[in-house]
């Protein structure tokens, strides 16, 4: 009997994983240099905390989690996705109390939506992060969109396009969603069933539908951007300020919307501009939730983030030809000859290896050919070689795969010699 | 309304986030010394993977399981443990073919088991694990022993007791598991129900029975170590052999037993002996398993492994008394007034973080004297004061909060007089 991994998920393997450490710790040091720390909620969260703040009406809520009665008959879902969790546990562990405000957090880690799977779309993939709650200045909207940038810059991304909106406060949305129903109502019924039934609920995500994106009420909607009060135009303009002194380019796009009521003011969006990406082409989207805080049972707090697929940001980089510097080969490789030198090995091996390099043997009883070929597939900077010769005048041979120099060195300074040769390479 | 955390799970926050990034970079710089490379498999697979793996006698699989049927009526179940996906995916993907055997993996991440939740054990759960497939070279046992441990020194533990048994081969077990039989069978009813069952399914395992401990016939079993063939005694010396040479204390104890068919020579645990560290002692639990690949589908392939809780290993610390040398604070805060400045202070903060620094600055519209606390609060070891004035005049105002040192520098030399100042630290 043999076994296969999920449909929709992946193994990330060796050579594929070191991928993923570099992007990781590029995230984990930006976002030190910026002041955001980590925060690790559970794998999966009680469902009622999802249908409040993802929203009972949206595709993932209604189709796409992976929902199950636990051993206890309660609810729980495998998260969707990050932002829930990261408020629930906000309000669960009063952060809004803290002196340090805006509590400035980010989150790395897998997500799941059951859909079809496609290229670059998996039922498990990986969101990295970040939230800052807490503050209504525009400096941190700007803030947070400069740290998506930095990620993808740092990683080599160049073909990106960054697209704003804003969804403007309460009554600039109450006056746009007014004008929405007022534009579609007549012909509503030339709509799919989805738009219908948001006509009334949730009329901004008619704009959003992708089955009707090609009706001509949509060219002709109302746009968010007429409807501005004066607070929200000014708040819009101060990020687009900021965004333009940091150099950040960016394009207004009024038809970018966040279809959920405690969204508001900045919406965003970077897409990968990259030939051949194919059809999914946004890398990163974010946004502030001003109201979401006090949904999940908080005071009013103000919030703002974004979520971005690492495997997505992988895909970017492939499509731009872009190979992450990661290290590769081994420092040295030791081959031992004869029952005594292999025995000695083990502790060599060891030895180097507790001194910090990076250090391999053979495991498989091979012939002193084959472990030379062991060697060199591991792409070793030296070799080691140790025979019951050696071992008897307490020696051991080294040859540096770089330039063929072969020497002999006592055994009792075996460690410091490899230390320094493996440091001034 | 407010919602909770599930039960037996808990939120890493920022403070203790720290202490996990530390403990994982250092397992991955260990596991790059010894030449592991890390694998990720999903967070849940098909249930029958460890029906077959974990065994369907074990409590894991009868009561701890979170098994579910996905939209598409698939059984799957969250990983009560790492093995069993890391051998499935080394078959699934054919890893015996490669020529670098053995193939030495690790993994970290998250497991699940529906167990009743008390100190120190949680439903959700981390475990650091390595697995080396394709070698019986009772070197690689050594190594991987050496590998937990040097993960435990190097994170300051002292108070550790690793210890080990051999198994046997399957002839070795086959002459114990009758011993066994002869010796409990005239009394088996005197044993609980579990152990009853067991008799004739699994003997051994009814040497790790927490009810029937105290039994006299347990004293009196019969002792794997007199079962085992020349080979199997071979295997066992010559591991102990290279821990005593690699300076690895440890303790032979005949009761240590793995309950599964396909586990076989070495077994090992090592323990915490801090005082007050509680019932659970046990931080690190590995062994040979030279039956699984084929059990799970594959070819004949030895493997040997180990998984260690990030949360017991936590525990120990703490029982230790051990602080991880976690950095805190930061190195610049700026201080903005006025509106030009708070805007300039933007481009600034943005400006030192791209330069590699720790920065932060204000984002609530506090007065000076605030943001000065707040400086403060963050331990940043520079505060950079910026007023209109010094804008005008182009300058900012730098404190060194170490020793109070004020200086006066042109905004054009800020960067590289921070850069400075904070690498010269």
């Amino acid at each position: 009997m043999s076994f296969q991994i999920p449909r929709g998920t992946q193994d990330i393997l060796p050579g594929e994983a070191e991928k993923w450490q570099y992007i990781e710790q590029m995230a984990r040091d930006i976002c030190r240099r910026y002041n955001y720390q980590e925060i690790r909620t559970p794998i999966f969260e009680h469902t009622e905390l999802f249908l409040r703040s993802v929203g009972d009406t949206t595709d993932i809520v209604q189709k796409e989690m992976y929902t199950f009665e636990d051993r206890g008959g309660r609810s729980i879902t495998l998260r969707p996705e990050g932002t829930a969790a990261v408020v629930r546990s906000f309000v669960e562990n009063k952060m809004y109390g803290t002196p340090n405000q805006p509590v400035k957090l980010y989150y790395m880690g897998p997500m799941f939506r059951y859909e079809r799977p496609q290229a670059g779309r998996f039922r498990q993939f990986v969101q990295f992060g970040v939230e800052a709650l807490g503050s209504s200045d525009p400096a941190i909207d700007a803030e947070v969109i400069a740290l998506a940038m930095e990620l993808y810059h740092s990683l080599g991304l160049k073909k990106l396009k960054l697209v704003m909106n804003s969804l403007g406060d309460a009554p600039s949305r109450k006056a746009h969603r007014q004008a929405l129903i007022d534009h579609f109502k007549g012909r509503i019924s030339e709509f799919c069933e989805d738009c219908q039934s948001r006509l009334e609920k949730n009329p901004m995500r008619i704009l959003d539908c992708k089955k009707d994106r090609d009706h001509e009420l949509m060219e002709t909607a109302p746009s968010i951007l007429d409807y501005l009060n004066d607070e929200s135009r000014l708040y819009f303009e101060k990020v687009q300020l900021y965004l333009t002194k940091l150099g950040i380019a960016f394009e207004v796009d009024p038809r970018l919307v966040r279809g959920l009521d405690y969204y508001n003011h900045t919406a965003f969006e970077i897409m990968s501009e990259a030939e051949g990406f194919g059809a999914i082409t946004t890398l990163c989207g974010g946004g502030r939730y001003n109201g979401l805080v006090q949904e999940i049972g908080g005071p009013e707090t103000p919030g703002i983030g974004f979520a971005l697929s690492i495997e997505r940001l992988l895909a970017a980089l492939a499509a731009e030809g872009i190979t992450l510097p990661v290290a590769q080969g081994i420092d040295c490789f030791i081959v031992a000859l004869g029952e005594k030198a292999k025995d000695e090995s083990v502790i060599l091996v060891n030895k180097l290896r507790q001194s910090g390099m990076k250090v391999e043997r053979d495991y498989q009883d091979r012939k002193v050919k084959a472990q030379l070929k062991a060697a060199d597939r591991l792409e070793s900077a030296y070799v080691a070689i140790l025979g019951d010769d050696e071992l008897e005048k307490q020696v051991i041979a080294i040859k540096n795969m770089a330039t063929g120099e072969q020497t002999e060195v006592s055994l009792h300074s075996f460690v410091q010699y490899m230390k320094t040769a493996v440091e001034s390479k």
